[in-house]
């Protein structure tokens, strides 16, 4: 991995800001979330692992791109019967986003690319997608998820048959990225298969579609779903070179057009 | 298919209304759009499909699910370049679909499913999934898309390598369920390879993550992804007939919790 | 009546409707309620009048107004007490309204009339009026009720006392309209006159200033105002002609100017 | 005219206000408008006339009902063409009235009548009844005009073919009630009769139905319909008094309810 | 003080009002409240402070600026446990007064100054300035509150260790301007002294910052911080002066730009 | 100074966030800003001042409060001149605030301190105090700035006639808290003395009330008021320790109530 610095919008000055809009035209802004991981992780495990992440992409496209303000708290009304669990409705979530973009915007950047450690985001960020199409046709606004860039590493991890938040790959990650913040001895398996669930949510979890979203302690009694004592810091470095591979692969492609 | 009637909201006295709702404690709204199709289709083509998708499945299930409102027009700001295509914001469309479920829930009900037939609304029907866990913890609500539910069939239809909006899989189902409305005469091709698209729209499109959205002039110059030449009403009868299926066993599944 | 077909755009492919701007320059669009109508009528009774004379006007102005998408669902919060009604707040609905203008406008359409079966909406209507002469000033928009074009035929009819909601005039025009949703064994007369209304509700009736708006629970057991028993289709034929008469008049006018 | 003072919340102390809440149990809140008023009245006309004819009502009423806190600006956007013209969105307009409603429900009324100088209001008035329908099921809320009130006297002054705002019964009340800000040598006849509108204008003053609205630079040069010229204090005295008849009768009998 | 009467827009023809633009480029907006004010004083003392301030300020400086549209009830969430009080919330507070500026700036105006009888106003005004600095790049927005003007003279009064809401300085400014309207014989001193406070009132004040907001029945039971009968016409004169003085420097220099 | 850990929500297991409730019920949240400070020091100058300040705060008491998610960007709007600035409008800073609060609320949580390093949040944190008061009257919701709880140390600095923003006392506690990230060799003076400033900029800062909000681009042509050359790590620990001393004892004595 490049030990090259990203370019980060919070530590430029005023004048660095200017140039950067030339130099870097491509804006990466990590999401993350307030929310339980379980008895064993921390609540910002989300915005850790997107904050990370954005970091490790922006060393490696060093110059290219910059990391924009950060998303510290997410969508997370799922969680909210687990203390600590902080969220915003989907209408602030956007504003904020949008707020972003058109303050940036104003002083030259077009390209936008959110890059977000937990799913409850990904829906309001297509919104903010859709809406900017007609506001701001001058923009582009891409997002994308972290885990899901790595699919096929987190398959062969040999996963739980229910598993999800704070499982295998989001604990894998967190061991590589911010071990320090992970209780090993408090990591435990939550809902790890079907046979087990509560009715409702097996109904849930077997339909793909339709989509039928359930708050969290109707899926699991510890608010984890899959089994995190399975996995090693390893195993978090093979998703987080995978998902860095993939979003490097999309900017640099991007930055090309 | 079943010919028995759908139980409609719309055709209900008050007093039927009040009994439908412990009788049918499941309410289906349709979904769609206001959006351009192509040379060959029509601007409700997405409307059309999922008014018709509901009363088969209202036909199905008949007497256990109320057919709801309709949501006529959806989020299509993608398709603002081509005329007649009218839009909600995303904060307008989520606005009507949580008044819709509020009416209702004073009534007694506590399920709904939206079906849409059109994948824009997709992303605005999850917030309100996410914003209704906090605000109306009593409710239930899922949504599904139409086409996606068939993606077997349609796999087996031998789709372009680029397809889906006004496609093979949305011609073939008007062309079952509207044919009146078909202009076969008129159907043409739209973008159906990858070495076809513009280089922006080549990104967007062989990434599936990053999510990057384009207008859909960008993607192609008559509205069309795919070849809707090449499918037939016996094709459109197979995705809809899978398509009913699979949200008749979810919704039969639902009504045993 | 004419038999020529109403020019729709949930019918027109996107090249037909870049036609229509200029062929067609005047939208109409249908606006209705899901709401009680009384034992013997359906929820939808406003919607489904409002759009069967949407599409006579089309059909007698053939190919000079197209009919916009609908508005099925309006402001009808004084039934909530009745099941089966479903309202939308009065911003989500002026909300919904501006933004099909908004969409057509962008395509070239400049003047929009709303046909509204239901008077619940009437005061939204004219907010929506004043607020696009200042956002929108090239923009010209204007509503119309229904029954009230005919209210001389109304008053021939004998009315009671007491009349309006789901009475007399509405009930004569579904007859006429759609007869086959019409339940007329169940058809029962409501509150016919002053005498046998709650104080409130009597004093409420009486002065036509000051407004006080109730509930209709308060104003009718069975929520229906008149006698929809001593009407028939001919009498609701009547008023549907008068209703068409007078709104093709004014769009000839205007179409004209 | 009573000569008895109204109870102004204005001008009680917090303990008086606390005594009028059972005493006086209905709120009388006066709306009015600023905007432009032609050649010879004020740009507060509106308010100043609502002001006045609320105090009158409370005098009338004394001790029986309360005048409230007023709301000087109205719904105004037709007038934005006439300098001095202020105007707030139909959405501010009405949050500001049900946030009057709301602060005084608190303290324990239920009952509001708001009296308006100035049609623009009319609607907002209406649609902020219908959404308290469903928010405070247990407050009423009435809205009344204020020259609508007095339509057999303003017949009776044989007013202008065309003629209302500006003309001849709101110069009328202005000379009665504040004769001191009305320029007499300055009043102008405005649009007096139909065939001296442009086309659109006079297609809109036409038809009662369907409602067209225009900014009034299209109706009048000057602002003004009708003949402000022609009228007397005395003929004010009459409108006026038949208002307060009017509006005093209603609020006696809500009170006696 | 000047004997000249102000410009009111109020009591302007719009032909004045055009003019007003370009000789009176200042627009003056007085603020105030309907709130509780002790057992002496009414609920609109704020108000009636902030119109009367504007005027002198106004008749001062005659012609060059022009008294603007009031906001007669304002920001009083504090206030609410006592009877009579009304609030706007702060989004409703900062509609109106938005609204009133992008009124006016369409006539021409761009320098506005509202003057605030009420200090719960200010931190809405800071935040309406704000707003419009990205949205009204052209504008120019200032505020005052009135009291805060003429500190030196309310130290030197010799006003209690805690005072301040309708305590010395406002109390005396009311027996200066509105003398009938000063229940004398009812005055009442409030909470004087940080010892008579409960813990967390006296937490509260006793830090300037942090700032620690309570509703005033924490602070105060008769809603009084001071002693209102110490004070007289006379004093109310001599702070009532440097306002108006310290106002109309300000407005001066600016004018003078 | 403590070295104690500060008590972290991001850290925390839900577990221990739920331990937290009781143990550490006031909540302290970070705010700063994402704007220009001048040619040497970075963007996020106020996010990483109240967040190094916070997480001081936090290791005094360690324990007893617990630092809550952060606000990295703030209301900036009169920085958007210059390069690099992000700001939220009013609003939806606001909606942000009022959220973290009424989740954390859900947990148990009922006293809350937020300490923004950016003036420009202070007006919106009063308003999110104020409505806070009617819509959750069990809160209890404080705020502070971070510089001004240390006005007599800063005085002692002896600072330029002008000053403030990245000024003596912003870059002396960069100094101390984040020197990597201060570019010593580029500190330049912004604007010192009032007579270097334009007219219009010189008004504004003679008043300190009117208040005249100016974009800072009209301040100074750096983006800086003082003379951030003249001070050093040592002046930053002097700022800091007296803050944090300021903060402590308010907490304190609110922990003691």
């Amino acid at each position: 991995m490049s030990t090259e610095q990203p370019l980060r919008l919070a530590e430029l000055t005023t004048e660095e800001a200017a140039e950067a809009v030339t130099r870097a035209p491509v804006v990466i802004i990590p999401a993350g979330a307030y929310e339980q991981h379980g008895p064993g992780m921390p609540i910002a495990t989300d915005t850790i692992r997107a904050e990370h992440i954005a970091d490790l992409v922006g060393a490696r496209l060093a110059g290219r791109v910059v990391i924009g303000p950060p998303l510290p708290v997410g969508v997370s009304p799922h969680h909210m019967a687990f203390a600590g669990t902080v969220t915003l409705t989907t209408t602030t979530f956007a504003a904020v986003v949008r707020e972003y973009v058109e303050s940036l915007r104003r002083h030259g950047w077009r390209r936008f690319l959110v890059l977000t450690g937990h799913g409850g985001n990904n829906a309001t960020l297509t919104t903010v997608a859709q809406d900017l199409l007609v506001s701001h046709p001058d923009v582009r606004f891409a997002w994308t998820p972290v885990t899901a860039l790595a699919s096929g590493v987190v398959a062969g991890l040999g996963v739980s048959e229910v598993h999800g938040h704070s499982g295998e790959a989001e604990t894998a990650q967190m061991l590589c990225l911010a071990p320090e913040l992970v209780h090993q001895d408090r990591l435990r398996p939550g809902s790890v298969s079907m046979d087990e669930l509560k009715p409702e949510a097996r109904l849930a979890r077997s339909f793909s579609q339709p989509t039928l979203t359930l708050p969290y302690d109707e899926l699991s009694a510890n608010g984890v779903l899959g089994d995190p004592t399975s996995v090693t810091a390893e195993d978090g470095r093979a998703i987080v070179d995978a998902a860095v591979d993939r979003v490097s692969a999309f900017v640099e492609e991007w930055l090309d057009l």
